[in-house]
């Protein structure tokens, strides 16, 4: 984790590890609108790093609606479990997220270092704890030293402005090796609405350096009931239908947040108002894009891979059999390998328990149709197959002939320096 | 798959690629006694390879029992249908086994090189066609020339003899560094029985170079659906237990053949027999020997890992949960690291979805404590650790604190070579 740039550096690329930025990285990072409402705000609180910020608030004065999504783990992280607790309030007036340290599997040290956080927030924001929402993503196991925000909270509170996306983005990153950010507008009802998010991956989930996390902003007024149900939804084909390496992390959250300062628009009640739909659009939209930077970002990754299947007996169907092709070492290393190997995508396919004939299964790669009916495609051309493999981004598809369960996931191949990031660090 | 050594080469370790043997290979080949009713071939047909043996036959001249077990894929290769269809007969006369080509996702050419295999072999051995078992391993989707055992098979027939075991694992090695090979005698109501086998494995479940396959021999006497429940039965703390990369290949298939030619042994109509308890422990013995090698020469692997969970609320979760850990990405680059990530250990057991609780965990790598109660181990010596992560074998235990069910699974580091090895040879 040597090498970060000091923040605050022009080019916010520049933040990454010297040299080591994706070669599947966005080319460009997106000009970030002010949300109305939202303020943010970033320090070095020295959790863990030297010479970068580490800790990201977010205030919302006038409060928001709050909805969230965390990791299905068992054994879920402290500001997991503190954030479910009070998620069902539906209200927040501030956000706090640091890097280095995941406080997780930190037992009781854990729960307190979440409190303590939380009050610093509370009396620097003027808010009750319960209205704090708290997300850490870094090392598991260490206990994290939170009285390290004492001295860091109220300046924060202080300088946050509606313009600092970008830090807050940079704040939050661990083996990221760019920032992820993203924005939408989209008509509520005649007002025109903003949404805002960035996340951080890397190794989607790497409970080391832990964690996915995401946080989106919109000034729509919508009731966290109506929000808790977008985002549940939304999460469907974005963030979870993305896999670096199939591990799950403890930390895994997603909040969303309202400000509802947007006051020309309607208050959204229902997730199901016909009048939500351009801007659900939008929000899945941000969601979509940051889940596919996280995979554009994954450890090692040097290929995009979208893996779509067709002709399964259902969308779950489908969903599980791309998963166990995404989720396979032996595709993902093949991939890694520019090699066309359908062969191991019918091993994939096999191995996911889900209806499947061998006889009706076909398999392209890059839109090139190399096995079907149960064998070998005879028209089947590897100079082209070849051609194709040899790109940046892939698509792997699948028709399995049985129905007409689609889905798709987004996943990148698995590489030496998979491996070595995750296998070197240490010894 | 260049530089194999000719075969009938003195010493059976030389048939590896040269200077790639795993350092986790047992240090000795045993000696294979003969097995009653069981005689051996191999021969170069020249499926794939150049200047080795390629096809394996055993025949049983008096016939014997058989039992068998495969993989759960819904994808399986035509040898493994063939084999399904005709194990419930519980009869056979001959066992043709051939690398270099899998026969796996071949669809009717598949099918009827099964039959012109089984055709060809029936009229060398004078039995009937339903009579003879098929498994095949190495590349899939390509169509199996099966005329080309046409030349060999009368002669596999006439030099087959009752010591031929070490060529036998020899000629059906595809990505295997060594050849794989157990032995063991047991008492059978005061007659001495022996029980011998030998497996393929390498990448467990590669399947491109597809396959486990292994194949157990006995002269004792023993009805074919005894066998079959003591097979399924044995499977399942030795074979089922054992994970290389979580893939699951097209192809898995473990027979088991009782000639009974040991007269002297009375005939065991039931597995639950008591006189078979010492037959049923060396069974089982040589069952999880030929396991244990096929995990020593897991791809690219450099340490072997026994995964031990204790305290599950029964033996089904503690299974679900040590392949958890043991198919982890994450915790198999960190042990590649010789790196006592428990960080990574608490992702995996949080993943499986089993019961657990974070606040009663209890991880060791070496036999040292490291994490206890939801927290690190205060008295965790890292240079101990440090020091027993650097051995070429490893145990990483978890007690849940939940239950009574334990369990243990086999698996071996993710290195470098692994991708190396799935990742590189074509491109």
């Amino acid at each position: 984790m040597d090498g970060w740039d000091k923040p605050g550096h022009a080019e916010l690329m520049s933040f990454a590890v010297a040299g080591a930025i994706s070669p599947l990285a966005p080319k460009t990072i997106p000009d970030m609108p002010a949300v109305a409402g939202v303020r943010l705000a970033t320090a070095a609180a020295g959790i863990r790093y030297q010479g970068r910020t580490d800790v990201m608030l977010a205030v919302f004065d006038a409060g928001a609606s709050v909805a969230g999504v965390f990791t299905r783990s068992k054994c879920p992280s402290a500001p997991v479990e503190w954030c479910r607790t009070r998620i069902k309030t539906g209200r927040a007036r501030a956000l706090v997220v640091n890097s280095g340290n995941a406080n997780a599997f930190t037992g009781k040290s854990g729960r307190a270092a979440c409190a303590l956080t939380a009050k610093l927030a509370a009396a620097a924001a003027g808010c009750k704890i319960a209205e704090v929402f708290l997300a850490s993503t870094g090392v598991i196991g260490e206990p994290l030293r939170a009285d390290a925000f004492d001295g860091v909270m109220a300046n924060l509170v202080a300088a946050a402005k509606p313009d600092a996306y970008g830090e807050a983005a940079k704040a939050i990153m661990t083996t990221d090796t760019f920032p992820k950010l993203a924005t939408a507008s989209a008509r509520l009802a005649g007002t025109t609405v903003t949404i805002n998010g960035f996340a951080k991956g890397a190794g989607m989930i790497a409970p080391d350096m832990a964690t996915m996390l995401a946080f989106v902003f919109t000034d729509a007024p919508i009731a966290a009931p109506a929000l808790q149900t977008l985002l549940r939804e939304g999460v469907v084909d974005t963030f979870n239908a993305v896999t670096v390496d199939g591990d799950t992390s403890t930390s895994d959250t997603v909040l969303a947040f309202a400000t509802g300062a947007a006051r020309a628009a309607p208050r959204i009640m229902r997730a199901n108002d016909p009048r939500l739909v351009p801007f659900r659009k939008a929000f899945n939209g941000v969601l979509a894009n940051l889940a596919e930077q996280v995979a554009r970002d994954g450890e090692g990754a040097r290929k995009l891979v979208e893996i779509v299947v067709e002709g399964a007996v259902s969308k779950h169907s489908a969903r599980r059999i791309a998963l166990s092709i995404a989720n396979s070492p032996l595709v993902k290393t093949a991939i890694a390998g520019e090699d066309a190997n359908w062969g191991r995508v019918v091993m994939a396919v096999g191995k996911a328990g889900e209806p499947a004939d061998r006889d009706r299964l076909a398999i392209w790669f890059g839109g090139i149709r190399v096995a079907h009916r149960g064998a070998r495609d005879p028209a089947y051309d590897e100079a082209a197959v070849s051609a194709a493999m040899k790109k940046p981004e892939i698509t792997l598809k699948v028709a399995l002939g049985l129905g007409t369960g689609r889905d798709r996931v987004l996943t990148c191949d698995l590489t030496k320096e998979y491996v070595a990031i995750n296998g070197d660090y240490r010894s």
